[in-house]
């Protein structure tokens, strides 16, 4: 099958979409995060990018925290409507009806209708071309007990249903149906290759 | 709903699962990355975080260059093969099939069972931890044209099928439906707002 060229691209395939959190209680901004993955397991680390120009980014920077909002399918107005506006003209929370709850390890507040919830310490900033790139320590998570498997030590992705964003034909979807175990399907090849 | 604590973590959710492959078509490995995101729009850049022990990390300083490959979910088994093999001791191209084909832009391979391709050039390197968070400036991409849109010139996500890593549970799943358009639905609050 021909491929075509399709030039310089900041595109991969899926991306998750939370709503990432800067300040306290009294003054909070959050917006909506594509450009975002785990940066490091040890310790574990998230990392950003974010525009210069972004409310939240200043906010961030005057605690040097986080948190990182997963939102599920149903939040995906709200989330969209985080990511096209600015806080310095519109109170997000108060325009969508998001709440803000305190952290419990820091002091940046999370999202209570996101029902899993990362809080981070800024560790670094890099300067990456119009984009500043935060990387930070995932400290503590938390999960609404409704998301968490049976051993209520982990998150069944099923009930927590969260957001998709698809870069470039721009939209959300959620996520289907469970196809494989990882760390055990490629086995396969394993016993195929006699290794 | 009461949420639980449960202490630091690595996760997101949802997770890409691309194929990044080092080296060059006589010596090439990959390894399935979980760990990554765009890192700047300008220019388009990726960052992932590696394990220093990753044979497939050298091959990637040896030219300087790597590929991001996003497989679909019929891949999954050779994905999961890709994450959980060392190219030291097995070839995972002869145990699993998959194909290299020559670089366009770049001297580095990319996986054809792929239907969409990135190719980057090194920029960066941090430490972070045991893992080595690698930056990437993607300076062209390719995909095949029967995952394009009736355009020519966007992936159509519902036919690049793209395989999704949800960690903690360790499972691969495929994209749900298309639930509604960015930087369209979330208007309904701005409305609402009056703004």
């Amino acid at each position: 099958m021909p491929k075509k060229r399709l030039g310089p691209s900041d595109r991969i395939y899926p991306m998750p979409c939370p709503l990432v959190v800067g300040g306290t209680m009294e003054q909070a901004d959050t917006l909506a995060v594509a450009w975002i993955g785990i940066a490091s397991g040890t310790p574990p680390t998230v990392g950003m990018a974010l525009r210069n120009s972004r409310r939240t980014l200043e906010l961030i920077r005057e605690t040097g925290e986080l948190t990182v909002n997963i939102p599920p399918t149903s939040l995906a107005a709200e989330v969209d409507f985080c990511g096209i506006t600015s806080g310095r003209t519109t109170d997000k929370f108060t325009a969508t009806g998001l709440v803000l709850e305190p952290g419990v390890s820091l002091s940046t507040p999370m999202i209570t209708q996101c029902p899993y919830n990362l809080e981070c310490r800024v560790v670094q900033e890099l300067e990456l071309g119009e984009y500043v790139f935060v990387i930070a320590e995932i400290v503590d998570s938390h999960a609404e007990e409704s998301v968490l498997d049976e051993t209520g030590a982990k998150v069944d992705v099923g009930k927590l249903d969260p957001l998709v964003y698809i870069a470039g034909s721009r939209e959300y979807c959620g996520l289907g149906e469970k196809l494989a175990d990882a760390y055990t399907i490629g086995k396969r090849f394993r016993e195929a290759d006699g290794s």
